[in-house]
């Protein structure tokens, strides 16, 4: 996924640029052609042009071809479930300061997107661990990773992070699942000292019960947010806000490893 | 800064934890004391506990000894100026996908905050190249990089970006500065195709500006978001949004560049 | 509109209600039909019924009989325009204390959605003055007036409000037309000394260039909000906001007017 | 509370503006004397004048003599307890639609402020009937009520909502109380069929039981809400919003009464 080169080569995913609403990610393999309401592509026209071309379909209108990021990869995927957001990831990520190689286990591999990021961002040398229930699922997350080039540093694995976590001293754990209060004790099993919690939810109540088995189960600096990001429009003379946003994605639990006996 | 260990071992950087409001990141060496108005702790006492422990204060109030985050050398740097706001941060790299290995320019060191989570993040093999006109910042920002440990992954450059960036093919431009429409032109210069563009600003003003110059030089895929967060206070019987919150930071600009002609 | 009988008379308007987002204002006439999706109501059934009654439709669905408030009256009006949002309604009210008797000179009636608002709220006694430059609004106004009860409270005036203001000594001039700033000057020649000044805006330009007129002119208490409405979906075990939200109506900008000498 | 004239008389409520951080309520007496940072004002002198005078303090510094609103009133009560917020007063109202004439009950006293707003907008003709079960906040309500003039719109009573409500065929309920639950049976039974049903609560869990309540006791239109307002300071060149703002005050929670059994 990290294409290093400034020229598409036969087999990179490129991004298809139209607007910031109409973006298509595809591969260039010579013989296939992308499709839009606004002409056809040729994908074979695009090997060995410079990344940041504009190129013409075949009713003239102007594309731009563009390396996709992580970002790209994450709102491209096939979903098989409702995923968690750019900006939420952003989130996990400033807060917890993950990075490269980092162990992290994920709780709830759903469609793959959270587990892709996390793979991004613990390159080199990390590694993400992820359980999920529902083989469904994870065969969507492996084609999803696959894609994205990331496949080899997650591990897949068919299992309920709520009955146990195998994995051991690891940097974070990280839930998306319905009832992520019951992988708490789990979640603290694995954790290194000092490492850190994270639960993906959008409701209260899966917050609020989280949060009482943090405490429970010692864990610390335990902090809950909600992020928000609205789209503005600005052009001179007629700057505002975007008219809708989205109210609500989910609610953030961050929370810190202690060890329970005080010294 | 990446400590590895599960142990305090003298000269490491540790984060003492009173409360999510109080928090302290000092450095273990013996013979150094934490004053705090729940008491004194001695450092020399922290070296050898793992990380997580519990440890009492002279007067018997309990800290904890975390290691310190990213996000917590960011919130606890000297300020010289007003410094990005962590969740901005991660915003800023979930949408760009910055990553180990990727070489950017930032404009506007400042205090080297978003200098420091920059190179935490294009850790390993990357690298930040990082313009100021105020020796002054930059000595402040040399300091919490050194304090970080990151200092090796960023050149420091005292040098005005408003008249030109001298790095070629690089992944990503940030900007914090007054004027980041100046800036425009040389960040595209400076951008492999494709690459990302950042900028940072409270007004409104430097937004439309901004978008403007990004519109005429070529840029595509213009995106101005800002992003708010929200703390929850979770309780059960008592669950609420905590009172006050910040409601603004800035606004985030974001942009790709495209190659000029059309093909 | 006050309907004061707790039973559905012949022409009374009412609010046919089957859930928050699918409700029909009608007029209780004999012969009439309400024709949905659920099933068709006959209007004569639902004379001599109290308000609040259940109903049941051809199919079997159930609806209820509500009384329509003025917001029913305001969200249901034709639209030949944007309209200001009712949580927006409420704020120039609460940031005024606009209230019976008050005489209001309102730029820009569009549909007469906020020009119904603030006639339900200066009744008894009170008056608004409305002012219009396209003869198609003011009919579309009038008629929206007309079925609300309020023409009775309003003067429907075929002129420009950046021209000029006939009024005198009124309480409060309301604005929502594209230009406010051109209607500064007669707004403060207008008003009665510390009077209230109000403008809606959908764009930052025109806060910025309404405010300086509004400094120019004599004007103090400037104050610029923005109101954003969340809903919550309130459920035990599954509480949360609603996925989506109005991200922006408009900017309300407020002032009163002072004397333009020091004593 | 309705100042009809122009001019300051002894005896009137007068608003010495400042700044909008700086204001003071203040009784124009003679002898009287406003003491602030920026020098003494003469109240004596300020009787007389019109209202929107510019009057200078025995410093020099500029003030402004304003005509007091209802918001004015509310924001400087004393305050025995937490009170509404002006944006949720005015949600309140435009959501509801109550106006003149209503006869509203309220559970929850308070410092009167609430109730203040409430008495101001259902004049003339209307009531408001205000429940308490602590008499030092009826007392600290009673003064509020009558320096706004508003004393004889409402009939205070000592006593607990949650046991019954004496009133019937009332237009509207409006609780700010710590277990609105518990008012709902009393609500349900005082209300006018089709009558609205208002509640503020700062806490989740106080929704979602209310919520429940109003389910179970035949309720419907049930709608949720919360209201943000935020701050724009609008300076040519600088425009941006303020940093800081009020995170949360409380949801409102909106219902109609419908009759129990369907015809």
């Amino acid at each position: 996924m990290v294409v290093q080169a400034d020229v598409v080569r036969e087999g990179d995913d490129v991004l298809i640029y139209l607007d910031l609403r109409r973006t298509w990610l595809v591969r260039a393999v010579p013989g296939q052609e992308l499709h839009t309401h606004k002409g056809v592509l040729r994908l074979s026209d695009i090997i060995g042009l410079p990344y940041g071309s504009r190129v013409r379909s075949s009713t003239g209108h102007e594309f731009v071809v563009l390396r996709p990021t992580i970002r790209d990869y994450v709102l491209k995927m096939r979903r098989a479930t409702q995923i968690v957001y750019p900006k939420d990831m952003g989130v996990i990520l400033a807060f917890t300061g993950m990075g490269p190689g980092w162990r992290v286990v994920e709780g709830g591999t759903g469609s793959g997107a959270l587990t892709a990021f996390l793979a991004y961002h613990v390159r080199p040398g990390g590694r993400v661990f992820s359980y999920e229930v529902r083989p469904e699922f994870l065969e969507v997350a492996r084609a999803n990773l696959e894609r994205a080039g990331l496949l080899d540093v997650v591990e897949l694995k068919l299992a309920d992070i709520t009955e146990g976590i195998e994995e051991e001293g690891v940097d974070a754990v990280v839930l998306d699942i319905a009832a992520p209060w019951e992988a708490v004790p789990h979640a603290y099993e694995a954790l290194r000292p000092s490492g850190s919690f994270i639960s993906f939810s959008p409701t209260v109540d899966q917050v609020v019960k989280t949060v009482s088995a943090l405490r429970e189960h010692g864990f610390i600096a335990i902090e809950v947010v909600e992020c928000l990001l609205r789209h503005i429009r600005a052009e001179p003379g007629k700057t505002r806000p975007e008219w809708l946003m989205r109210a609500h994605t989910g609610y953030m639990t961050f929370a810190r490893k202690a060890l329970r006996e005080s010294i």
